[in-house]
């Protein structure tokens, strides 16, 4: 389908993705370009690049697909760096978990070359980073939203969504207002309350003690306080605004089961752990989002 | 090891443990009673029971082991229950996941058999209640935590060690203020933020359609707000003061991390992160705790 992508980050996000094209035969040459040259080398010695790229510009040259997997903090820059590299029929993308931001970004970096940009949010990743834990399979069976504006290309957002379903996603187009405030619930937000518990947890005086006595609740809950804190700390500043309304919402709710607690309400602090529970044990996966 | 076993609750926590029992043919008989008539029936077409017995007394009537696994909060009607049927050579244990509570609950329902209770909790579960999911091997590898005092026979402790480790748990035993001080850091606190989250995320009206979008984050944050109401309501109002006192530390950890975002401190947020995501890579499941 592709000659060669250019894939700027080789971590495991962009690394996973240029792992599954191959594996799906439908990128014939992989050019990569990290900021640290020994990530690039690494890549290239695992086999997820083809070829080492000295700069982002030259990752890009030459490439008809374009995959850019950079805390989204480093987006602008990124697009700067490549904008006089990208040709009429390059489809650029990219992986970030903030999607307004980095549409500003691409209309600041890219100019007359915005429309080759389609924005996409794969909803994938694993605790750990980097190119050792690339894997072909990590957006198998995955939501990938994209979140193209008037002005992108329709041509692009088709090859897009043709590309990710090859390597198994389900795509889902949505606004990246609208992106950004789903987000800010389903995803920013339980990161930014596992940050928070942790450490928490972690500065007490018995913090390491208590820890030893941690199961398998402690373990799942905490699984994402694990993440990378670069990518993080760009995502909480991006999407600052909506996190911090989503944050209010959830003190509210947490006040209202300490003041159950407080005044001993057994049957109203059942009822509301029981609308949580139900809630919870009926969600499935992507439900109700048709895999087109 | 023992003639029969008295099962007070035939649920998920107490059917597993009559299951591991028997699969580690550590008793001869199980004799098993749930306050709902078809939940003790179904026990028993399931072969998690062998008998079913019509009342808590009858079901510790000839026992020499008895495991009383019911929310907590109906703890000291239990004891009341079945105190006339306990034998000197009794051991009584429980399975509930706060324990200064059993403990005063003991003391008065028991009276002077206060000395056969061993008060137990494993840290294990599952997010589905009810005998259809026991388990024989949901307790393997598993911490069990005993908080006996001083009137507590020694002898039981011993007994009580020697079962747990013979299903393959593993036994630490502290006092019963230790533990529910460290149960509310570690998983408490955890189900209350996981239950508020949830709330405040379904009750917007935009929540569903936000739950869509949910990823594996989502489902591994958010796994124990499907814990069972009636056992959780028990739990955060046995262990409330504790509870409080942790989610007053988690508050203020989040208002830092809010306050790092407000003023778009990159490289102190990124610090916090790191912080979180340091001391969660680090956390091992049971660390420290020697296998005794």
């Amino acid at each position: 389908m592709f000659e060669q992508l250019g894939l700027i980050g080789c971590g495991l996000m962009g690394g996973s993705f240029a792992l599954a094209l191959k594996r799906a035969k439908l990128v014939k040459r992989v050019v990569g370009y990290s900021k640290s040259p020994s990530t690039t080398e690494r890549a290239r010695q695992l086999g997820v690049i083809d070829v080492t790229a000295p700069s982002a510009l030259l990752a890009v040259s030459g490439a008809d697909l374009v995959l850019i997997a950079v805390p989204v903090g480093a987006s602008e820059a990124t697009f700067k760096a490549i904008r006089h590299g990208i040709t009429e029929q390059m489809l650029v993308m990219d992986v970030g978990s903030t999607k307004g931001d980095v549409m500003e970004a691409a209309r600041r970096g890219l100019h007359d070359h915005f429309a080759n940009f389609v924005p996409a949010h794969p909803i994938a990743g694993k605790e750990v980073a980097g190119v050792e834990h690339a894997d072909a399979g990590l957006y198998a069976g995955r939501q990938v939203v994209l979140t193209p504006v008037k002005a992108t290309l329709r041509s692009n957002v088709q090859r897009a969504t043709q590309v990710w379903s090859a390597i198994g996603a389900k795509v889902v187009t949505m606004t990246p207002e609208a992106h950004d405030k789903a987000f800010a619930a389903v995803s920013h937000l339980p990161h930014l309350l596992a940050f928070a518990f942790t450490n928490a947890l972690t500065s007490q005086p018995e913090g390491s003690r208590f820890l030893e006595l941690a199961g398998p609740g402690f373990r799942d809950f905490t699984r994402i306080a694990a993440a990378d804190p670069a990518m993080w700390r760009d995502v909480l500043l991006a999407n600052r605004e909506q996190v911090l309304q989503q944050s209010r919402a959830f003190r509210a709710a947490l006040s209202q089961f300490e003041a159950l607690m407080g005044t001993g309400d057994s049957q109203a602090l059942e009822d509301a752990i029981a609308a949580a529970s139900r809630a919870r044990a009926q969600w499935q996966p992507g439900a109700g989002v048709s895999p087109d």
